[in-house]
């Protein structure tokens, strides 16, 4: 197991990465202030995970409440956070119940959100069990849900106890999701670890074959640099944002295509690659290093084609992006592979040239 | 004008209080990120108070969008908050835009949760009009909507920028509100302030007269001790439970009469006085101690007879109220009056007692 610590003062906790560890109770009970907890989780996950975390605390003399939600980011919202609220309260639980959220990014961000409003603020666990939870979204304590008008518009900076990822619940994860949490990782390569993307580069293969000893040592990678930014910033004023690189264009690509169309990490993908064109554009990165990224999401399954939904749709897309100031758009780009920087106002020109180049690619 | 200080580290803010301060923007616009601001309010408050705030923001080249719910603590829900959401993401409101709650409790509650959740956070400043969120509500970031089966079952500690109250705008309350807000100013006296407690006796004809230099010193008095309790204790996980006196039975009150017919400051006086029958059972105070406290409240105008639900039903309602702990209900009972504790667990006998002794009152 490895073991690495998220740096927030009295709000510290730790990331345990390793196999197995869905039933390593003990990782959970010390940080319980009360035995009840309930977990939060999917369909899909309850079915294949339930039962050793939920057995184990059991065994503990924890009292467990379970909470299925339905599998995919079209539940996302309100109804279904309101479906957790009235579960713990038919269930009495209460400020020092703790909420445990067993799944993938919807899952985190739904029980995470839950847990920072429900009577004010109870604590709670990640156990995620994607790889895109396990290396980006359960870490860092951001957690929301969807709005009608825009991704992620509703939520709240909230941090867990702990993060427990066990790299077993990848073995099952359906080829576009491991794809999709790829994208994420490629992503901590070239926003901020250049040996990372250079050793991406020559063990993408392995990864997308879910070799174990690969997946933990990226996951660990990936961790070490998130928990290192959030720590800095946790509640994004500043170098937090870079984290968003490839997610402007990303969220509007879910959007312009209708939430459940694109993956979110799929979207990212193509985001990333947008990101660095424009990058190329303003002259900051060469068209070797876009080559160069756009070969490793490949390797990974990823989309590299944007699609086509035309400049004045992006634009009115983005404009409801959480990250508009003042009503310009800002966008996190590449000063070199490793380096990202948050622009200043990109001329439309140049984004037009780079959106112009997106050719529909469809997911559906 | 009167300013005191909520000390919370890098949380701090400032409570003005005094005449005419609805048009002294420059209170509020130090302290803006963004020219730009949408004022929280609801139908009433905007047709007496709107214009002058409104008109001095944008004097000073702040964008002001208002956003009018109806009034009453029954919209205190979901519904009406995605209302404000709707609004803002309609203005292209950003993280950077104030929201300005101007009114009372439900406006305040409901304001500064959309501030605590939207885009995960955006500033915002209280201006409270009742007395009930001067003295209490506006102070020290407790903010949450209703649950159909709980009040205040979600929503966050989110501490504002400042407080601004404007002691004009309880010229026009209505005669109950006044007298609910006089509730939760007899609780200070009662939990922490004995001295305060025997000035109420004294001076409790000029509050219900509505003498400014009295309510204004009233209103100075609770802010200090309030700011100096959520100062120790800001997420309620000691000292600060204390400021639920007479909470628990209010809110079994509030609900099992139906919200909305009593009054919250009237629930919580009624609570109050069974709270401090409760003590006086347990042998913590005596009846000439109640008899003082039912002097001042029925000074007020306020109701000091409970509804007679019932055992069983207060039981049944206090159950699911937030500070339930572990299954038991733990009271806030008064050692004496100027000193409150969190009792542990209290004999049913000596609750059936109190409960058995409540009148029917109907508030309808």
């Amino acid at each position: 197991m490895r073991t690495l610590n998220v740096a927030l003062g009295s709000r510290s906790y730790p990331i345990y990465i390793g196999a197995g560890l869905l039933g390593r109770a003990e990782l959970i009970v010390e940080r319980l202030k009360q035995k009840k907890a309930a977990i939060v989780t999917s369909s899909t996950v309850a079915r294949l995970y339930l039962p050793p975390p939920k057995g184990a605390l059991e065994a503990r003399g924890v009292s467990v409440v379970a909470v299925t939600l339905p599998d995919g980011e079209e539940h996302k919202t309100w109804e279904t956070l309101n479906r957790i609220f009235d579960e713990l309260i038919e269930h009495r639980c209460e400020r020092g119940t703790a909420l445990i959220a067993l799944g993938g990014g919807v899952v985190g961000d739904l029980a995470g959100f839950a847990a920072a409003v429900y009577q004010r603020g109870v604590p709670y666990i990640q156990v995620p069990t994607t790889l895109l939870a396990q290396v980006d979204s359960a870490i860092g304590g951001k957690t929301a849900i969807n709005h009608p008008r825009g991704k992620n518009m509703v939520g709240a900076f909230y941090q867990p106890l702990a993060v427990v990822s066990d790299t077993d619940t990848l073995a099952t994860l359906p080829p576009r999701e491991l794809a999709a949490g790829l994208a994420e990782v490629v992503k901590y390569g070239l926003i901020r670890d250049p040996a990372f993307f250079e050793w991406l580069e020559a063990n993408m293969a392995r990864l997308a074959r879910r070799e174990p000893e690969a997946l933990a040592y990226a996951i660990e990678r990936c961790c070490a640099n998130k928990a290192e930014v959030v720590s800095r910033d946790e509640r994004e004023t500043g170098p937090r944002a870079l984290l968003n690189f490839g997610h402007t264009f990303g969220h509007a690509i879910e959007a312009g295509t209708g939430y459940g169309t694109w993956l979110h990490g799929e979207a990212v993908a193509a985001g990333m690659l947008l990101a660095a064109k424009l990058s190329q554009r303003l002259g900051w990165i060469a068209p070797a290093d876009v080559r160069r990224i756009t070969a490793v999401l490949q390797e990974a399954g990823l989309p590299v084609d944007a699609p086509a939904l035309g400049l004045e749709r992006y634009l009115e897309l983005m404009g409801h992006d959480k990250k508009a100031e003042g009503g310009l758009i800002r966008f996190v780009l590449l000063k070199r592979i490793g380096e990202a920087v948050v622009s200043g106002e990109v001329p439309r020109a140049a984004l037009a040239d780079v959106l112009g180049a997106g050719t529909v690619h469809d997911r559906a």
